[in-house]
């Protein structure tokens, strides 16, 4: 038995001929989506490939939602991320943050030279953003005539996901009530509900990131096990999968406004 | 709809949390194997991912076939190969060889850090094959107590799959009998038979690789399109989704046999 | 008062025979601070240095504000910052993503190196804001017995800085109310207020910073001509003196703050 | 009088909007300086920046004084030199010698993007001095229309150095006699006299380089410590801020007349 | 008669002044060959320069045969290779695979831009091998109006080889039968046969290289005191120079012939 | 006698065995060179490699002549050196500053692996100068317990060069009176004494080297077809060899006495 869908999406770069990829490159406004992602420790209970499997499938849905209106593919995701603060507890594979840094413009620089007008990197890894971000600066000066994007997903639509959740601030956490609810909505063969156990997040720093939510200016450096001796941080057993697929709907329908928008840039 | 099965075998790293990837690792002899495929031309008839989806699902299966005998977890794949001969058709994203080197070293380097004693870099494309060798040696040199091994797995088995094979020498080239088969095998709806069109494998020098059960001593580089108008090369044409099992299967088998000497000896 | 000639506050590195750094870096919870700027585009009005200006002082200030209460040092301000946005303007010196992480690094290793227990690397330009949050992540990562934080003045307190300006969210953009305001207050003999000419900050995504006081989600490149043809976004006529200092002291006291929390964690 | 506060020179280009600058930089002839110093151990006398204050105050006072004939303008100093040798002892920020060159030539090359047709680099710190010629070769011939020089400044002017100082060769070691002179007289609130300790250059090879004053063939690695246990080197004792304003006049005059014959050849 | 003082053959670009190699580069289908050796150590009998010595005797004297009826140089030998197996025994020098790999891409940059229409790079060295091919693709795409090949000269010619040869498949391991007849042809002064002991070559893969006439597929990392306490591996006390002719005149014909195609695809 | 085929010197490592090597580095005090040369233009004249040639020369010649007193071996020459000002006229390869100063950090990190306890790089090339300076620094410093001299060849004994040179200053020039006369004398075959013609070493600038013996304190990057259209600077057709042998032995001289201090320091 083989366990294997890469390109299975009508929008999967991975699953089409060249000259289908081609046409769409070519046509006015063309968007490509990279994933990223990371296989990193996500508590007992979710899987290692966590942020991959939510980035991939926020990124594909998303993009199919909108793929009537613009042309528009979807590479595979970029599973190796930026992690050293989870290596304590294993199941982690971590690239330096120049090494990711260089991944991400290694990759566009070769997806903009296909002939798309416009790139987003779109993230599922905290432990990702700001290389992302930064990678979106070095791709963007490097490429002055085609139209870059980067976001971490769940920075976006947080009103929105307050009206679902039933976490207070800090539940969210990493492998908390959001990406649980999610991986059980899409993927609920993945997920060990009986080994959901989150801790609270207690930050010495009141100004850091303490909800999946809510994001906080000050960049501190902790290994996760300060935070938690099970790796989930929040509350992962208020999780189920409706509220999954309410949380990824509204990340896809934000990303959705954020490709329309960059097709229109782009075009 | 999502489409997306990353972490579905029982021996992906990917889908399971990481108290049993740690334990995976920690038994004797534990192995690791990273699949490294490409995103590049195909011909007008296979998918742009062919090179990951073989290598992938090679790599998978013959662990899965191992697993009892042997504490075993294979990656997810790495995608981002090193293509640049065939970025005239379109469709490729390519690294070049000193990133995608520090790729493999990097990655190589976090997933025997997890306490693995052996690892596999199984690749399924040729444009790859001497960086996975390259990596192998400098992977092997700095974790010197772990077993390390490289090889792309078409350049197994040659006298099995010559057996089954109905192209003459030449006929199995890029996107030719082989790998059409085994997509059409694997992954029947990736396939266009109709568009099959390979050309003549004809090079200036009788000592370069000139089938994909045919290794040469020279290399030497030529953009493709020096080889063939579609992309493909060799008789995609005599495909079968039958003989594709059949190659399937030796590859399959004969990556478990290597799988079985890597335990022993890291063991 | 603002001490930004080399070396000559109390609590400058760059004046001190190095015994005298040594002590300090030896005392229990010590704490090093280095700004960084960048030399680039401020508009007619403002002089290319203002970010760097501007980190060295928040920096020094708040530093000479708790050095009663724990043992801390500045270095001199890292001025090559990552600009590449700025260049159609010219005045503006930059290095790209990659080499800015590295020196961020390389600079913390030796600072560290020194014995200090703690690290804060204070941002003053937006441009390197996700730059120097990637450079948090590795330092700590490669330092875990330090505490290592990273942080962009103008991200702290939003609120407090929001009862001061009189503009709208957009008014205190690059090179707008804040900034000038400031350097207004510390350097005014750089200010040329006649000059002052911001336009409107006008993005075509909703979700990206808009205000040095509004930071969003979304990274999007664009080259800073596209938002203004003085290279000033904003209301930096509605700037003075006197609200300079208010918004000085705000980020002093803010930073302030973070130093002391980070000196009872790094002891 | 010296500027070192930032942007306070007429010549700085920190101080002056990005108008003013690019105004210089298309001037025919036009001419930037790039100071580089270090931040190292300079006995318990004198500060640790000592060589970028003086870098500084050399490039900056010979640059004013050439400014009425020819378009000019100087950069913030480099502050992370190169200085191995110096950690033992403490108070020591230092790059290893591959990334000091490449921050050397990525400065140069966006300086030089902004239109000068001439570079100096200004190196202050003995250990620099390789580095900075050899950046000079790389940025020159990566930017062959415009000219570039480098040079040590202490390495100019030794016939009318040695009218001045008392000290007999050696004595004008690391933060010997010429160095604490000069800070005596520029920043004497910075040296403290009494402090005021250095031991005799005693090295096994009699080609190396002996005094400030005396360079030699043969580059030979040691520990500052080797030396002296103080970590000054010579006779700092007989410096005084008279003989300091007389060391400086000599490099300030020796530094302008490279100044004018690089405005020549760059026109 | 092989000629290796530097520069002392006719086709050494070596022993020119610079306007006959000018001249050489500037005739149509002009050839350059860049011999990579090694220096490591071969056991008790041969020199560490043993690689170095073979891949620059055999390029220089095929060279030579052809250059009649071609424009042709070789350059001097590198001998920097990669050799991290070979350190444990001592007399080994080796760069990482991401080095070398730099070295061989710089080098044919900077030959290639002297105006060769073509490069074959010679190598000696098993340990170099993958990496010679990694770089003639790197090389290749990046110069596409040139023809680049990469060799390892003893995958060339096996089955003439097999015929002089007198050990078993194995004999001809690491300085074995064939690289010690070899040094006994062209360099006798440099063996000594009373230390020829080789070991049996025994890897516990079937599949990896097991003589330097048997190539494998599989690249599997070993120390080589795994395989011999001497060194050598194989039957080097079978070595004559007699067949050491005979083995350096097939190597010789084979390297000519590809010249001889090299020189009529870069016309 | 000169020894410069591969291996051929009592003091060459590359003509030893392991065990011999090993046995060398293990002796107190063992002392390593390693060679620095270039491949580029001299003139039309002397060969492409003539700096390789001299470097070697003289390195292996000094060690001959103090290998009774010390345990000592010789690398063979790197002739990748650094000469981008060369290119203009052909037949020059040349790494960039960065790689170059790599390669020589590895290489010296591995001969240094091997026990040796000093090491000596001795360059005979103006343009790699300041590399091997910055080189010695950086290997020093990350070899702590090794004893690192870095030196060019022709700046040392410029006096007694004085006595036996017939030019004036600047007759020595690259490819001029000195270096011609040392090839007439090593290599006669490889010198065209009809083709000698230098041209005047002009410079704009006073402070820089304007003869082989007279190094100055700027460095200023000029191609060298400003200097020269021949390629040659200075007084060549005043060469024989008569005085290549006497120079020569000055520098033998020389470099053997640097030899003997660096044995005793690194005892």
């Amino acid at each position: 038995m083989v366990y294997d869908t890469i390109g299975a999406s009508p929008v999967a770069w991975a699953g089409k001929p060249y000259p289908a990829v081609r046409s769409v490159a070519e046509r006015d406004g063309s968007v490509a989506v990279v994933p990223v992602g990371s296989l990193e420790q996500h508590g007992h209970h979710l899987p290692t490939a966590t942020d991959t499997i939510l980035a991939d499938a926020v990124a594909t849905t998303a993009a199919e939602r909108v793929a009537d209106g613009m042309p528009i593919l979807v590479t595979p995701p970029l599973w190796t991320g930026h992690s050293p603060h989870h290596t304590p507890f294993g199941g982690t594979v971590t690239l330096d943050g120049g090494r990711l840094l260089a991944l991400l413009e290694d990759t566009a620089g070769s997806v903009l030279g296909e002939g798309f007008d416009g790139l987003l990197l779109l993230n599922g890894h905290g432990g990702n953003g700001a290389l992302v971000s930064s990678a979106t600066s070095t791709i963007g000066s490097t490429h002055r005539d085609a139209e870059i994007l980067g976001v971490t997903y769940f920075d976006l639509g947080a009103e929105r996901i307050g009206e679902i959740r039933e976490s207070d601030r800090g539940g969210a956490g990493h492998a908390g009530e959001i990406e649980t609810s999610m991986i059980a909505h899409l993927r609920p063969e993945l997920v060990d509900m009986d080994a959901a156990e989150g801790r609270p997040w207690e930050s010495p720093y009141d100004r850091t990131r303490d909800d999946l939510s809510h994001p906080g200016p000050l960049a501190a450096y902790a290994d996760f096990d300060a935070f938690s001796d099970t790796g989930a941080v929040g509350n992962p057993e208020l999780a189920t999968a409706e509220k999954g697929e309410r949380f990824f709907e509204v990340f896809v329908d934000e990303v959705g406004d954020v490709l329309e928008r960059l097709h229109e840039q782009a075009g």
